[in-house]
């Protein structure tokens, strides 16, 4: 086998682990943790079918393997909590490292167009980045939700997280803010979010 | 909220039960039995990683999302195990009650079309649908390697289940196909497959 086909091969069966990374979002129906690899899966599909409400048009190919590549780093790194702000700290130094070392196992146009691909998700400005957040916020809220907000009552968080993250869904997508907000307000109702 | 979007929502929230649904295959590191939607997930990767061995190009948006849907059906039909011959028997009959179910909650014109690509892939003729099931066959395998043939020796499967399901990698790539052959070849010779 060539070394190029190799490196893929290496790079598919790294990235196995990303099924073990745990994160805190439960499934609905009250089952367990779903994981990063369940996560990003979900949300490929969610971009492909919701993609009719972006803010501007998407490239859907590029959104799609973005959505299913953008938690790679947390192999290494772990998952990092929405809520969390010591963890939040020193989220960029853990997932650098991550990122060099994990897609380094690819032949380099692919590492260089991965690595690419993985910047533009965090830099967070372009329409396909923008719109893949916007999933990567709805797909847990829709899960979260559907649990009666348990995951927000576990960590007692307030309205005015909630909305520190959620409301960046925005850039991405104003229609589905708006199913966002509507979320939130039935959620902080409920008491389910802290006023 | 109008009610496409409706249906959509409720589409995207079903499909998190997928992640329910245990595969045969182990992961890597002999870890716990993989779901459905990681393997999904998993498969979408690879096929853009290894989209450049495909024997024919294929529009790789349109494979990426064959192998994120191609096992939701089994949110209510189940996993059937590739060397289950009994259940093989019934698996169309259940597979096609839950299409109808399931693509229903979503807006017509997206039933309509995601049908079309589930069926696309088990009619297994269009480049995209025989590249898509090259990764069905190529990412548990490689798994499965990884742990020592693990899930072969469970089931004591022989060499000519294996290649039976294998060789139909050569549709979508004779070059991943040559890879496949030598893992089962290995596989064989250490007595994780039966000859």
């Amino acid at each position: 086998m060539d070394e190029r086909l190799q490196r893929q091969l290496a790079f598919s069966l790294e990235i196995d682990k990303e099924k073990n990374i745990e994160r805190q979002t439960h499934l609905s129906g009250n089952g367990r943790r779903e994981n990063d690899a369940e996560h990003a899966w979900h949300m490929a599909i969610m971009a492909y079918l919701l993609r009719e409400y972006a803010n501007e048009p998407v490239d859907i190919a590029r959104t799609m393997l973005m959505c299913l590549i953008h938690d790679i780093v947390e192999i290494d790194a772990g998952d990092t909590y929405a809520y969390d702000a010591d963890a939040l700290a020193t989220q960029k130094a853990r997932e650098d490292a991550a990122k060099e070392r994990i897609f380094s196992l690819l032949p380099e146009d692919q590492k260089a167009e991965l690595t690419a691909l993985f910047d533009e998700f965090e830099a967070f400005e372009t329409p396909e980045a923008c719109f893949a957040h916007a999933m990567d916020n709805l797909q847990p809220i829709l899960l979260n939700n559907a649990n009666d907000g348990g995951d927000w009552r576990e960590h007692r968080v307030t309205a005015r997280q909630v909305y520190g993250r959620q409301s960046q869904t925005k850039r991405g997508s104003e229609r589905l803010f708006a199913v966002t907000r509507a979320i939130i307000e039935e959620n902080i109702e409920k008491g389910n979010i802290q006023k």
